[in-house]
């Protein structure tokens, strides 16, 4: 949901950040503790964007990593230009497909998985695109623990109405349902750049808390 | 919801439409059939208000018998008289308590059952008295038919929020949820009273629908 520059330096500066935009990721499955050099939970965010979100999380929530993955390489660049500014030794990156998420991480890996203002992919044929389609709740209850979450977060009606449906065919459970983020002021939400830029033109902002049973 | 008035006159009024406001609902467990006449699948509507919905309903719906229930005698009168007037044969009205439905119905005896607007007990400390709390659900699963469905409208937020985990926790299937439901203009939907005010208002209405699994 990201515009997309086209940076021709791209390449290079992500080697020469390979500390922190992870290169192969696949080679760090099972072994995600090892590269942030600590046991501290993993939580993963799908469609990382800019960066906003995870700059925000990684400060107020310093004992736990937070790995970001994202699919398209300029916005990954821009992610980590301003990341890397915050000094956070508890956040990554990781430039690559959500569709992979099985080849990246094991098993029980991960312990919370946020989807901040995904692509709804309004139209009936690109259902199977949306980030809380089957096939890709498939891969979160593989990747996640027992009693991991599943954190949504959009402004988007039809993808939340979409989403809600689908976690409920797929066995879910609800724990959470939010369906105006803002005026109930959470003190500890973290707003994406999506979110603040809606919120104050007065969208409201929806979110849920889902786990795997 | 519904604003109360005192009618003095309500006890004769009701003894003089015993036909139609079912005096000794229990005596009519598993026969409510015979009652109607036909075999036609039962809808129940509880906290009827002053009938609105089951009016238009009724009407739309003449394959469908619909029961209204409703606590508070005065109310039951002025929706009496309103529906009377209709002559659909489709429609009887029950002055009953909600938490009373499994004398007044027989396992599977209903088809689909509807809560609109119903009061949303914003207090945690009133949470037993929503009618999406699990003790109501104990009934309507047990009342409904397999597949039957729960169908919930209401533009409150919190009891929106509250009845989505509520279903989930008692492991219901959510078959739709719409955020916005005038937006979306369904053709088939009935507005109640409130909700025909709450629209012109600009209110949101939210809409579900669930089964038990």
């Amino acid at each position: 949901m990201v515009r997309q520059r086209n940076k021709p330096w791209a390449d290079d500066f992500l080697k020469e950040n390979s500390h922190f935009v992870i290169p192969d990721p696949s080679e760090k499955k099972d072994i995600w503790h090892e590269v942030f050099g600590n046991n501290n939970p993993i939580h993963l965010e799908i469609g990382t964007g800019k960066g906003q979100f995870l700059a925000g999380m990684a400060k107020q929530f310093p004992e736990i990593n937070f790995i970001g993955i994202e699919v398209a390489k300029s916005i990954v660049v821009t992610a980590a230009q301003k990341l890397m500014e915050t000094d956070q030794d508890n956040i990554l990156l990781i430039n690559e497909n959500a569709e992979k998420l099985r080849e990246i991480f094991a098993e029980n890996e991960i312990s919370t998985i946020y989807l901040n203002f995904s692509d709804p992919w309004p139209k009936n044929r690109h259902e199977k695109r949306r980030l809380t389609f089957r096939t890709f709740l498939d891969q979160y209850k593989e990747v996640l623990q027992p009693n991991g979450e599943l954190i949504l977060k959009t402004d988007n009606r039809g993808l939340f109405e979409y989403s809600l449906v689908s976690f409920s065919e797929f066995g879910m459970d609800l724990k959470e349902v939010n369906l105006d983020l803002h005026k109930a002021e959470d003190p500890e939400n973290v707003m994406t750049e999506y979110e603040a830029k809606f919120s104050a033109n007065g969208q409201v902002i929806y979110r849920c808390r889902a786990q795997f049973s």
